[in-house]
């Protein structure tokens, strides 16, 4: 049961992933098969490198056909429904800020099973929710949107926190990432909608 | 005989994509050691991926000193012999597609031998091709041209994927690797001397 | 003993170049969270690769809190003294090069550890010096500056060579250590101050 949850968890944040790196592919006139590789890549990037470093090889995502054809359904659906994503342009908004939220929470309950230290098992948590955003930003050479993005990374690592506390203090683990999915995707949405945001390195205002 | 043909598949990859990394690196201005470190990542890039996607480590690449033996003899050749080598720049094209070739080939089979899934042996086949040539792109700040270029992944995949048809179907090896070596150099040909080529994400014609 | 100085090395190393990591965040304009983010890939991203490919899972870096630790107390510093930092800009550049003459000999002493060929040993000594000032370059969208930079990444093989030869003719393991980190910032030290440096690419004297 729990295990079907996490694998839920897991392919729910691929799915939200490789729609949105199809769509950067598609803005940077890749072919067919350069949308898929981005879907591919933005959709398993997280995960894929949380089990590297957790020591589960083969990954999930490289173990199990399921998340290669999530992250395929997800190019395909850019590729030949585009003007119909494009238009709801602010959904995708959101379902990347419920796909972070179900990566952060996925990834920590994956490295705390693992045996990790809590508080490392928080940051892999975090790990897993930008990981995918990263590759997809560097593969079309922009910075990365997750070290510029308000509350992103901060966001993920909350939601993982609370599950990693929740493991702690041995609170109900389905409770325990509920709580934390929510938490990472209020912060998300208070940035997105409210603003919210961390102070800048003041470096910023001098030098540049 | 099985793993000593593999060897060589792997090795003679190694050297066309070591040629193609110092050749980048000669036309950005990097010392002589930026040659070989450039070399050395688009030689062996791909294969390390792989090997640690699939739980073999350490890497062939690293446990064995014939990799990076093959990647300096080429960086050398490069950066002694450049007028010579860039004079056949349609050349390297050539050898390149032989060396995309030999990876998928020699990345599907070892997928194989690891014991996964066929559909994603295959992709691991094309994962070993372009591997190299992504790093290699990515150090010198340019968008992958595997993402771009014409059926340069899509031609790894079908060769990969024929080594794994032919193990399903339980045919010689040998000859599945030929089959499938033919069939990547062979599309990889009719794009670069007749333009074949995929359809582009529509939202290029409309965004960019 | 032994493995206490290793580790003492390695965390040498690490709150370097998280502070190296740390000011290239605050030339971005990233928030505190970037710059952390930032400070821990620059510091780890060496070990981290060293440790994958050596088959050393999980990571030191994720397996012990004081990697994370001494990263984020480099963040910190960098965020909330910057101008103290800044103005000590050439101070940062001999700890960098104290930094890399660190994780060279302790990249190499960890490779040999785990039975490693010694010229592979030496070649991962490198990787780890390397490692974190490349991942910190391509998240802020530059050409690698170790690529670039005088006598960078062969001050580092050099001191990891030396480390490994020590310990193939069966010398003192602190003295080989000693004597390997010395060379590799004698090296640094004198590209910075006296220019040394390799040939170039003479493709580069055509072609840019």
């Amino acid at each position: 049961m729990m295990h079907l949850l996490l694998t839920l968890l897991d392919l729910g944040g691929t799915f939200v992933f490789a729609l949105s790196g199809a769509m950067a592919a598609g803005k940077h006139r890749l072919d067919i098969f350069g949308v898929m590789v981005l879907a591919f890549a933005a959709g398993n990037a997280g995960g894929i490198l949380r089990d590297l470093l957790i020591g589960a090889t083969p990954p999930s995502a490289i173990a199990h056909l399921s998340y290669l054809g999530v992250s395929l359904l997800a190019g395909f659906i850019v590729f030949f429904w585009d003007p119909l994503v494009s238009r709801h342009n602010h959904l995708v908004l959101w379902f990347d800020a419920v796909g972070l939220a179900f990566f952060a929470v996925a990834g920590a309950e994956k490295a705390l099973v693992f045996g990790l230290h809590p508080v490392m098992a928080a940051v892999l948590g975090m790990v897993t929710g930008v990981g995918g955003g990263m590759l997809r930003d560097l593969l079309v050479m922009q910075i990365p949107t997750v070290l510029r993005a308000d509350l992103y990374a901060l966001a993920a690592l909350a939601g993982a926190a609370i599950v990693v506390l929740g493991h702690m203090l041995d609170f109900n683990t389905i409770g325990s990432i509920l709580v934390g999915g929510l938490a990472c995707f209020f912060l998300r949405y208070m940035a997105i909608r409210h603003g919210w945001h961390l102070p800048m390195a003041r470096a910023s205002q001098t030098h540049s």
